[in-house]
């Protein structure tokens, strides 16, 4: 299917990063965007194992929720139905899996989540998988429903400020139907506002050009694509009233991990006195980090600056600084959108108040 | 020649965009940078209008010196010295090669100055051939002197400040030798300043990666590349000392108008405290443009941020937005480098003393 097949124009028409269908487990090919839209459809844990490492599905929910499923892709009966041999089949894959990307915190997360269930479930081999099946239904549900809920707490800012800039992906593609940054305007959208969205193309990876345009220009949402370094310029002629955008990781005190270039644009807002907005799930705030300092930034291979697809952009030989993140201070973010609602500032007691009363009252961090 | 063949770490190695020997004109083909640095030999003086049409040359001055020198390229002898022969021939290639890129201002002035020499030479046609080389080497050695100037004054300011960040291409391959915002850093290179210079790639046509990081490790200078967004991050990191970069055009109240993505810097610079100067010529002050709000940004092709090398970068029917360029207002400018000192502000009133100063004290604007 290329792009031009996708004609009917709303939320529907988004191509899912995961889905599981009668029995059948479908990855979108992340890495043929945006020229196709294909999907791998993954018949044996092999295949899985091979989306995964080789970043044809991407984004941390999305990796997480394609291992729950993984774990049941041709699963076979064991003989007799006996259930230990089914349990260790299961821890086998689990470890398999886990291997594919070993540093992804969610696919590790969402494995363990199923091999709790593995060991809670009832000692008959069809109830069993019909458990872990139900398992990795309700990871993939509950990521669904905190991008739907975030997308309901960001809609009112969207209504206020409908012309707005993002960053990166953090859309259907890397989370599950609605995103994080793009949910508002996605509910935005649905409800008739008139949505703008300026997406910045988001070197060096260009996952703003590749991905978010792609989502966006596949669900008919308006939008404008730009060069990173425009984001001043567009603002200076007023033409953007809030940027949105995901981030890794919110630490304690409220700065903000989040896509090299993010620092950038919340510089930028500071200064022509523009709303910047952080959407995430709860399970994205981590406590145990202060501050933003404590987090390395990911140093990643040069190559990635001097080389597109074969073609060299610099001389060879020249050096390079290609970090991965950077970190946003607090005192620059506006508010973050979660599920549980937008958090302001005085971010440190208003974070840890959100977290603590989310665990309070849920069984496991979603 | 390729890269790997400058082997010679000085200023000396930097290649020339125009090179005038033995009656002969070199172009450097800055289309093959920074993969070769491959000389265009003009015999004919097709071969210069294709060059300046094509891009092979770029950069206001040195087109402007090319076309000086390209009016001169395989000029035949007229039958019997027959003066007024001449004359039509050099108006009739004047004429063709300003044709060549109708809007660039420097070539029709470039060529203009020659024709003016034209008319007030000797009757003999030798002589008057002389008389026109020796014009265009002045064209040619006036630009060099004022690039070195730039550079003498911006020298402290380096050598004050010797981590510098830099945007696009405003140096040797643009300009005569040094460049603009490059001399200060070549000069202080020279006088064994500790100089780096961060190199902003220049998104969507990679300037700095394509030309600025070539010229840079051609000569040895200590330099990394970025790409644009990554600036707030270094800074936020004190990595960068100042922010130097050239103009297109300077606004009578001292606004800026160059790269799109020159006014993303100034705000950043604003916001961590960091000098932000701008390197160029008096002849790039234009007291007719009162403010950058006159200044008509020019709209280039969404072609050149979707595609890169024939890549399809994002979907196809993207909306894009691709300015050329951007206005930095004044009050951002710490400092304007030009052959006549640094220009502070209040500009209205220093930008006219130096434009009046320059212009009543030369026969021509140089």
């Amino acid at each position: 299917m290329t792009l031009r097949d996708l004609t009917l124009k709303s939320i529907e028409a988004l191509p899912r990063a995961v889905s599981w269908s009668d029995g059948k487990l479908s990855l979108l090919d992340q890495r043929r965007l945006p020229v196709e839209t294909q999907q791998i459809r993954c018949d044996q844990i092999e295949d899985v194992f091979d989306a995964i490492k080789t970043l044809a599905v991407r984004g941390a929910p999305a990796i997480g929720i394609a291992a729950a499923y993984g774990l049941l892709v041709g699963l076979p009966d064991p003989d007799n139905g006996d259930v230990s041999a089914l349990r260790q089949l299961i821890q086998d894959r689990a470890n398999y899996l886990k291997s594919a990307r070993p540093t992804a915190v969610n696919l590790a997360w969402a494995v363990d989540r199923m091999l709790a269930a593995l060991l809670a479930g009832e000692d008959d081999t069809i109830i069993l998988k019909q458990c872990l099946l139900a398992e990795a239904m309700l990871i993939h549900r509950e990521d669904t429903q905190a991008c739907n809920r975030i997308g309901d707490y960001g809609l009112p800012l969207v209504q206020k400020c409908p012309r707005v800039l993002t960053h990166c992906n953090a859309g259907s593609l890397a989370v599950s139907e609605l995103g994080t940054a793009l949910a508002p305007i996605y509910k935005a959208y649905e409800a008739g506002v008139p949505v703008h969205v300026y997406i910045d193309e988001t070197r060096p990876l260009l996952q703003g050009a590749r991905l978010t345009a792609f989502e966006l220009h596949a669900t008919g949402v308006d939008c404008t694509l730009i060069t990173d370094n425009m984001a001043a310029h567009i603002m200076s002629r007023g033409l953007v009233d809030m940027v949105l955008v995901g981030t890794d990781r919110v630490a304690a005190n409220g700065d903000v991990a989040n896509k090299i270039g993010t620092l950038n644009l919340a510089v930028l807002c500071h200064y022509f006195g523009i709303p910047f907005y952080v959407a995430c799930p709860v399970s994205t705030i981590d406590l145990a980090t202060a501050s933003g300092s404590e987090i390395r930034i990911e140093q990643r291979s040069g190559s990635e600056v001097t080389q597109l697809g074969g073609q060299q952009l610099a001389p060879t030989g020249i050096g390079v600084l290609n970090p991965a993140f950077d970190i946003t201070p607090a005192r620059l973010v506006s508010g973050i959108i979660t599920e549980c609602g937008v958090i302001r500032a005085p971010f440190e007691s208003s974070l840890a108040g959100v977290v603590t009363e989310k665990y309070a009252s849920a069984s496991a961090p979603g």
